[in-house]
């Protein structure tokens, strides 16, 4: 199928240019010279510029350096570290070590990002050692097949970043690079994809080299070609893949540039968030610690971890969360919730053991017989003994304050956060500096696809 | 078993006399005598006085009027109607006509408080056309088999009768006089019920003849002896059941004579309430209208009926009833709720339709797009397209007194009371004439063991 005026226009603009990719590849085939030389490790160009599905203005290298199967893990990460650091230092001063799986080294190169990444050369793809051993499978897999479609994925990319749903980390739960280059390749095309994904729901399922090997139940399954155990969308989210789907579905109904251009957020003022917060009548507690030191894939899941159990925790004790949500910055994080209503009754029902179970029902009844603290009961209410007690936690933001938080099963590294420091803020208070933009999209949340229309209607 | 001192004493008090058993059976006699002198029917001393099953005071005398099966319904109804008021006429002017599933007479005859009931002589109790017509069959069973187990009948009567847990009615949901009877006739016993009824579960199933032709699936299940198709306590709640199970739990482990003298139950002062409402900071309102004019059996399940239906409304809204009940007094009914708060903020989420059906979620975009009734969405959520709109009813109180409360399945005759007028108390105002000991029992609500535990405590 051939492209709109509007997808030409917006490929004008995407696409990178010669002399963006020559500068690139020259760097790359420079640096990987230089693992070859070293006598230690193949080199190899992975990710989007090896593939050329990058956009114009991308800046990020990928540079991997393959070590024999037999090193061992160790040795792969000091030897690994140490001809990355030899290599790196000939062309930069800006040079950081960093964490995934195991430690790989980041420079910055001619205004470049340079990611040199050490990993086993194995034989197959299914015989991996470390998460990172994929990556060239993966390149060789696209790069021998994405020509005719590179176009095709560099709108689909374009189209999932505008929409909000791209990336494969744990923050935005959406559409990885890898994922639009299989989907493209898959249905042969943009437009196909798009087609297809509108009729989508969940459950969708996608094998391209039909060889599946496992079970999978994520919302969409599309089973790596290179590995037929691992699903390539096992991140997406329900609620992602439903945005994407409906962004396909607007899309083919009505196309327009905000689907290629992400519509800008309209951050509030202090003033907004007051008449929003005080009109919605809701009460909004915030907790705020320092983000633990680790790097977003690792605190964020932990941060959405934390999330729902103290919803639960909530819930246990009859707050009922309108919504909650959780955001990261560089220095601190931030739990949100808004509640229904902050404060409840002094009473509150207690729930106590089965009536047919004797021996405990005795000893419950003993204890209520003649105790001045309760307001009624012992009673029976659906098979069991039950008493109205004093509520423990009147207002959510004195159980939220509480030793009762850390009782729950909060991430690892925020507890360890949270143990040293939390504040807790209430109202207008959640407004931290740092915390506009979150709180501004949550107040005034909307899927992706609304978040188009009105932009469409503000300036069509 | 032999009987303890305890229930000795109970039993003094509580057998009838032999002039008030003569008394009655002299009144039966003749009143069967005027029956069969009519030519036109039977006649049948019926109920625990035939069975010598009632307690000294009881004044129910149940005569029944067999009439030829061949007659049809209508005329047994005004023949029957009209027997009856010849007859009664001949020993009172105190004569009433009421009506069950067809009419009958109640006559207060020398202090007695008798009932002419005509019914059709079937020949076996499984061809019944009306559902009088099984007393006599019930008669026959008990009055050939109950002779040794009158006393056990008799204190058992009385154990469930303080324990609150005697009645067929609806309003009880508890254990009918023949149901005692049954249960003493199966297990040989009032020590044997109880001893049996200790380790009961909800689901028990007893059958005297072995004869079931039927599932049945309420909480306690026995098979009348007399129609294989029917359950005996098909009116027992499982709470009353449980309640009953705590009774003899309790009983066994130590005995009182509050297990057979109904604890006082303490009337409140308008003090005392203004006080404990204040004291729980939970929300009270009442619901009263004139009680429809018709019996408690058929009125009260629809008070009950009422009372769910209208809880699920407050729950639709958002609003968590801790409680509620209903009491009927002569001229006035109640429905009392107590909500966990009184008050919700101005926005609600409101659903709409799944993303994955297109037309219908298009349209609920459409709509709320640019409308600025919203506070934010339409967003996605567990699948579904939702919305935060402004609240109809942030006040329970006035969701109560809207015309939603006719919207949802009152029971008929409720419904039409309701449609005439109600009125809606909130806080001490639920504190409404004659509804005292209903609202002193609601707010001191216990189990019937713990409120005999605690009489024990105070006099023991």
């Amino acid at each position: 199928m051939s492209f709109s005026s509007l997808e030409l226009g917006v490929l004008k603009e995407i696409r990178p240019t010669e002399d963006e990719l020559d500068r690139m590849y020259l760097l790359a085939e420079s640096l990987i010279r230089d693992i070859r030389e070293s006598g230690k490790a193949d080199g190899m160009m992975v990710g989007s510029v090896a593939r050329k599905t990058c956009v114009h203005g991308d800046r990020d290298l990928d540079i991997f350096m393959l070590f024999d199967p037999a090193l061992p893990r160790m040795d792969l990460e000091r030897e690994g570290l140490s001809l990355a650091w030899n290599i790196a230092q000939k062309y930069t001063d800006v040079i950081k070590e960093k964490y995934a799986e195991h430690p790989y080294l980041n420079a910055t190169i001619d205004g470049l990002d340079v990611d040199l990444v050490p990993c086993y050369e194995v034989r197959e793809a299914t015989s991996i050692q470390s998460a990172v051993d994929r990556t060239p499978f993966h390149n060789r897999y696209i790069k021998a097949r994405i020509g005719p479609y590179t176009d095709d994925v560099l709108l689909l990319k374009q189209f999932v970043k505008a929409g909000g749903v791209y990336g494969s980390d744990q923050m935005t739960e959406g559409f990885a690079g890898y994922l639009c280059e299989l989907l493209v390749l898959h249905y042969g095309g943009f437009h196909e994809i798009l087609t297809a994904a509108a009729k989508w729901k969940p459950g969708m399922f996608i094998d391209l080299e039909e060889h599946v090997e496992k079970w999978f139940d994520e919302p969409l399954v599309v089973i790596d070609p290179v590995d037929p155990c691992r699903n390539v969308s096992a991140s997406v989210s329900e609620t992602k893949l439903l945005e994407f789907i409906e962004l396909c579905q607007g899309y083919l109904k009505s196309p327009s540039k905000w689907f290629f251009y992400r519509p800008p957020i309209c951050i509030l003022t202090e003033e907004d968030v007051k008449k929003l917060v005080s009109g919605r009548e809701s009460a909004f507690i915030a907790l705020t610690f320092k983000t633990p030191p680790y790097i977003e894939d690792i605190v964020v899941p932990q941060l959405r971890k934390s999330l729902h159990t103290l919803t639960d925790l909530l819930k246990r004790h009859e707050f009922v969360a309108l919504r909650a949500d959780t955001w990261m910055l560089e220095d601190r994080s931030m739990l949100l919730f808004e509640l229904l209503v902050d404060t409840l009754p002094a009473i509150r029902f207690h729930t106590g053991p089965p009536v047919t179970a004797p021996v405990n029902a005795s000893r419950f009844i003993e204890k209520y017989l003649h105790s001045d603290q309760i307001f009624a009961g012992p009673y029976i209410r659906d098979g069991r003994y039950g008493v109205e007690l004093p509520r423990r936690f009147r207002r959510a933001i004195d159980l939220l304050s509480s030793s009762e938080v850390f009782a729950t099963a909060l991430g690892k590294h925020v507890k360890c956060s949270m143990a040293e420091e939390f504040s807790v803020h209430y109202g207008i208070e959640c407004w931290q500096p740092g915390f506009e933009p979150f709180i501004s999209e949550f107040l005034q949340k909307s899927s992706p696809l609304v978040r188009i229309r009105r932009a469409e209607a503000r300036s069509p």
